[in-house]
């Protein structure tokens, strides 16, 4: 301690002898003071998955508020149920029907996206040290809630095809051989966070029936469902084994990111357990959000809107693929979204995306590195880029930069490499 | 099991081998069942602590929520920062200068309601078996949260004005000779819920002396603190100790329940640990409810509602009070709350809150049994009775009704108690 004690930035902390052991893993990311710095606009953010809302009617939207509050202001500012507005969760069975799903409002527990979800299902389910199954890599908010509550996950390999059913066979079988259970199988099967990769159609009854044979829930994270950008949305894992699977939706993608209005709809009694802990955490969640999303399901066209975004996010998909192939090096991969919003990058042997990272700001283009997105710290070789926020030319200035960046890297190990210092 | 297993209605939970530890004491309240009847439009309930939103001005309220969606959509429809909008803080602090708290918006969070910031408190705070002081009777919600993480809650005794200090050093003492620390003090010092009770301003250094000296950090939850009938707002524990305290506040009562806006004030340490508990828990909070909150301090005449919301539950106070006065049968005591909503009744001796609930909803009146502000299930004396929906007539009514029933309590148990059978 050098500083002086009446300086206001010193502070000891006299509590810390008093936190909660499930409190000591909670420290900030080393990368979430370049994240700030990557809010600077002159900046090219490739990191957050950040929906962009701008392509709403917000004229409309506004109308349509205004006369809710007006209204309806009575209920819509009021505390409603902790399971959540009855209407809302009639229209989020219509939205889920898209995908093949027949659940009956009763089964919907309205949420405060889906990350509340992911908590609320890891606060029912998980003791620590309690085995969760996902993939490898895996959305880094989801490892984070299994995390508070001190889940051991682990990481089960993919491929262009989604979630290798061998591999999770394999990893079911080395859990069960350390003499633990599973608490549940983690998924994102469509246009996976980060990977970018979707489950196959050929693939998805063989990954339940495995699950159902090890009685292992599975929890199917379905953010991107509807934003595919060929043909018709895939069929739901829940539709195929409501009894084996909790699904989980958001409006965050398809509508709007600042409702916070997400769902689960799980067998009755895993439901009933997630409403008791909606409501110790939060009570209820925002009665105003929840009629906002009924009534925008109710009175706007929001099967067009999603259109809409499909085609606005193709658009940007194509800008990052076609970018990426025409201007990254060498030694790089990517994989190609079928939806969504990420493509997951393999960086060169030897290259970094962490140590990379404050480089390629200086150089004003940012990403998610790959570490992140495995409970290990492994992924370093990987970075994570959403194509979803930036319009296609700054998609590709930014990829650009991105290029220079990586070759820049490669140059410097090859120095290395061959004894040549860099001048 | 004798119903067919082909019935849709029974179902085996098939997870039941697999909750956490703390899932098993998630069960739904006995009285729940109850409240549902309680909404019925014949019945008068005094049950659920439901502010009068319907005294806001919607027709203006809605004017601007639709402004800001059309203006602002992109920022109030996108995600926004774990710790909450930036604008909002600052207006946060100015609220809280009106009971001298004199906190920068750097050390505000922005919560799910004050319900988001009990979860939070505890999930950081808590291990199973830690303990937790409260006052007796205590917020059945915060209860519910610190039970949640299995805290040992410890209640110290209030008298009509408020927590005694003795009593507090008392449970100090006491923990502390069970080898044992509180983790903190929970105590809600202004117009308490459920018992219609403030703390002394006498005592109010007194309680922070003993808790610094003990080195017991304070939660301050203070829901009503702006609604009292009285004179100026009273000065906050947390703005004469501002390192001892985490200051709980929200706008459920002052403005709309609906928009689940509430916040933490908190030390820097304990700061950022919410904050970061919060993104596990919620990624972040409703930028869409945020703004509308901030739009509303800025835009709309908020300490005037704040008065209007004043006289009316004063108005509501007084008939509670009166009828109370006039209806209410020998044996009888209740509280007189300068402020908030609660009333907090004492049956005669004998007679059980919570068994006489069924008869006092037949009899078309509702409240709140004791039993669920105690964390041992005692209280059953005791009733709570909340002024703040209905308007006063309906307040008169709902206490005839409900002295009519402690009546007929009353005659029973004489029927019984001299052996003659009620006929």
């Amino acid at each position: 301690m050098t500083a002086g004690s009446d300086s206001p930035a010193v502070r000891i902390d006299r509590y810390v002898g008093q936190y909660a052991e499930r409190a000591k893993g909670m420290v900030a990311s080393e990368i979430r003071a370049l994240f700030a710095v990557a809010a600077r606009p002159e900046i090219v953010s490739l990191a957050g998955g950040t929906p962009y809302v701008a392509a709403l009617p917000l004229d409309a939207v506004g109308s349509m508020v205004g006369e809710l509050v007006a209204g309806q202001g009575t209920q819509a500012l009021q505390y409603c149920t902790a399971q959540g507005d009855a209407g809302l969760r009639e229209r989020i069975c219509e939205v889920m029907s898209l995908e093949g799903v027949q659940d009956h409002p009763d089964d919907v527990v309205v949420t405060v996206g889906s990350q509340q979800a992911l908590d609320l299902l890891a606060r029912i389910f998980v003791d620590p040290g309690d085995v969760v199954l996902a993939e490898a890599p895996s959305y880094v908010g989801a490892l984070g809630a299994f995390s508070a509550y001190q889940a051991d996950v682990v990481h089960v390999p993919m491929d262009d095809e989604g979630l290798i059913p061998e591999a999770l066979e394999q990893a079911i079988a080395a859990v069960a051989a350390s003499g633990r259970r599973a608490k549940f199988l983690y998924t994102v099967p469509n246009f996976h966070n980060p990977a970018g990769v979707t489950l196959a159609l050929s693939r998805r009854h063989r990954i339940l029936d495995i699950c159902q044979r090890a009685e292992l829930l599975v929890v199917e994270d379905n953010p991107y469902g509807l934003l595919g950008f060929d043909g018709d949305p895939m069929r739901a894992l829940r539709a195929d084994d409501p009894e084996g699977v909790v699904y989980l939706g958001t409006f965050s993608k398809t509508f709007a990111a600042g409702v916070r209005v997400g769902w689960a709809v799980a067998p009755p009694a895993i439901r009933d357990k997630l409403i008791l802990a909606a409501e110790s955490a939060v009570l209820c969640h925002s009665s105003f959000a929840q009629l906002t999303v009924r009534e925008y399901l109710s009175t706007q066209p929001w099967r067009e809107q999603i259109k809409d975004f499909r085609e606005l996010y193709r658009a940007r998909r194509d800008a990052t693929l076609d970018a990426l192939a025409r201007l990254m090096p060498p030694g790089c991969g990517w994989t190609e979204p079928a939806g969504g919003f990420y493509v997951w990058l393999r960086l060169p042997d030897g290259v970094d995306a962490k140590a990379m990272l404050p480089r390629a700001i200086s150089a004003r283009v940012a990403y998610v590195p790959g570490t992140g997105f495995y409970a290990d710290g492994s992924g370093g070789q990987f970075a994570r880029l959403c194509y979803a926020f930036p319009d296609p030319e700054r998609i590709r200035e930014g990829i650009r930069r991105l290029a220079a960046v990586v070759e820049g890297e490669i140059e410097l190990r090859h120095d290395f490499a061959s004894g040549v210092p860099s001048v």
